[in-house]
């Protein structure tokens, strides 16, 4: 049997369940080396560690380089060694594929070599895959999910009434979080696996900067009870559309009537929604995890090593972006009662913070799609 | 640009929509010649009709046969003969795969070609592909869905208050139901689903004889409304479980606690569960409809032209058939409130068709995967 050796990028709690999948399933798989800042760090599997990249990047007997340890840089300078060094890579990290992708995917092509990247995208989910091969065969309408197991495991924890700080730390604990939660809660890890999804659907390529991005950190559990009164739940939501040819992305804190797909996730759970000529097709499954990553990663590898690896149509449609086009608003507030009718960003201004949701508002108004436009009422 | 020649055998629904989308979006395939029994009847789309299947098997200018047909004969000979005639053959034939799936999987290795059956299975999900590639990695402990879109289309419209025979019609009329209905209610068609994402998941060979199947027929719109006011519903499920190394495949009526992501399921779309080492994963989407499932003959397909085949794990598990075990039991009839406690089949049957679940029962209960054994209740 043919062995296949990779190289570790980073040696974090992704990339020691990599090395314990493959060690449980993977015979033909050898782990030569992991590059990490500290060498005298406690792992819980054993794999020879080096701080020097080039012991990696430059080792002519590894095949495939993973990089398990996110950011921007050094991981696009180290990729692009490992490509330029003809290696193929396997990547995790979704930071830098959403800022630096279509620079990184020209020199994978230019060096006639692989660059994966289905675990930066909804964890064991295979939903680039699908969205490669499958999904490529229909024309897509729009692509949307709860992409960031912190925020969703954050929020299912603050509808049981558990405050947001304790919340956020249980998520930190339990290993959801990502090494810097800022990028989950704001906005911007959802945001760039939105992107990755739309680039791979839609056959285009987005800059970052067009995301419409809205985080969770102004969502308190008491603003999910007073939701759960009116029967609506709350995720933070990454959206793709595409309408009469204009490409949209947004991140924001969405909410849908209760029951909803979105609603019932689990934790760390994510799911993607997929709407095509063909109908819709969803993708639900662990997002987040070591184990569950791992997943992804051998799957991506055992691609490589098969050369089974879908052909993708080349990113070659160019999109208008859509301006971001807000309202209408859902809008309500801790200390009254007081019911008043929704309408656009304007008039809701005027109302000032004391604007509610009417009461007969969450079964008449919400679509399958929900509601991702807020202005959080404050008390005066 | 080489352009690859396919043949169909059958020209139905799912044929006529894999010529439709090919023709829409897939320059590279040219469709030659189709096998039909009426050259007259009237057709969507255009393409040369013949009722001699040599003229697609023994083609010289075919590379692929595709078998949009259905039944076991004389499908399992012709995907013989065009796998001997150095053929790759795509099929949407559940039946003919459930049956004979081993047998012609053995001919197609021996000969070198590819038999592909994406669209066999969940229609358009893309959950064959997963199953094979990417959680092949992980142990699988359990596979479960609802495969059957006639079922799920007759149970909704049951649920709604529509009577059965009236909501079967419908289904017929909205090209839901397969040409044979009674394959569908009976609970065949789903067994044959559950065999063969079994097989794959659990890689290994199972006899349909060993799958124990209940279908729809007695179910009633009563018992559906009778389901309702226990904040229970009801879907037809196969399952395959692998416990203490015993394999169990079973289709049945099953009820579920309210909210459940197989009782939220539209009409005609299927759902698939896998429950692995590494989490729970669900696969949603059209499971019926000719544009959806040529959409996965599509993706077969082009992995056969691209070469992009999943390498399978071949099916060298053998696993003991777990006897079927019946019970614990939910019973309820129409005429009475007596609550009656849940209890075993023996128990349950020296109770008579009177014995009702317990009000109790349902939020207590019931688990995420449910209860699928019932003795319906009639009145004397």
């Amino acid at each position: 049997m043919h062995r296949t050796t990779i190289g570790l990028l980073g040696f974090g709690t992704v990339g020691q369940a990599l090395v314990s999948l493959i060690r449980e399933s993977q015979p033909q798989i050898h782990v030569a080396k992991a590059v990490v800042r500290d060498v005298h760090r406690q792992r819980s599997v054993d794999v020879p560690m080096t701080t020097r990249p080039e012991d990696v990047l430059l080792n002519p007997s590894i095949d495939v380089v993973v990089d398990v340890m996110g950011g921007r840089d050094p991981a696009r300078q180290w990729i692009k060694e490992a490509l330029h060094a003809n290696k193929d890579v396997v990547t995790a990290n979704k930071e830098v594929l959403a800022y630096h992708g279509e620079e990184l995917l020209a020199v994978a092509r230019e060096s006639g070599r692989h660059l994966r990247y289905e675990a930066a995208v909804a964890g064991g989910v295979p939903v680039l895959d699908a969205l490669a091969h499958h999904l490529s065969v229909v024309p897509l309408e729009r692509i949307d999910g709860v992409l960031n197991g912190t925020c969703n495991f954050v929020l299912s924890a603050m509808e049981q009434g558990i405050p947001y700080s304790r919340a956020l730390a249980d998520a930190k604990r339990l290993g959801y979080a990502e090494a810097d939660p800022a990028a989950d809660i704001e906005g911007d890890d959802t945001a760039r696996k939105i992107l990755l999804l739309a680039q791979l659907g839609f056959h285009t390529t987005v800059p970052m900067a067009s995301v419409d991005t809205m985080g969770i950190t102004e969502i308190t559990d008491h603003h999910l009870a007073r939701l759960k009164s009116f029967h609506l739940g709350l995720r933070l939501v990454g959206t793709a559309a595409l309408n009469n040819g204009l490409l949209s992305l947004r991140v924001a804190p969405t909410v849908y009537r209760v029951p909803h797909p979105f609603l019932s996730l689990d934790g760390p759970d994510n799911v993607v929604r997929v709407v095509s000529s063909a109908g819709t097709f969803w993708f639900q499954g662990p997002g987040a995890g070591g184990y569950a990553t791992a997943t992804s990663i051998v799957s991506d590898i055992t691609r490589i090593i098969h050369r089974t690896i879908s052909v993708n149509n080349p990113n070659t449609e160019r999109y208008p972006i859509h301006p971001a086009k807000r309202g209408p608003y859902v809008c309500f507030t801790h200390d009254t009662d007081r019911s008043l009718p929704l309408g656009l960003p304007g008039e809701i201004r005027r109302l000032g913070s004391y604007a509610i949701v009417s009461e007969g508002f969450a079964a008449e108004e919400l679509d399958e799609y929900g509601l991702c436009q807020f202005l959080w009422g404050e008390e005066e």
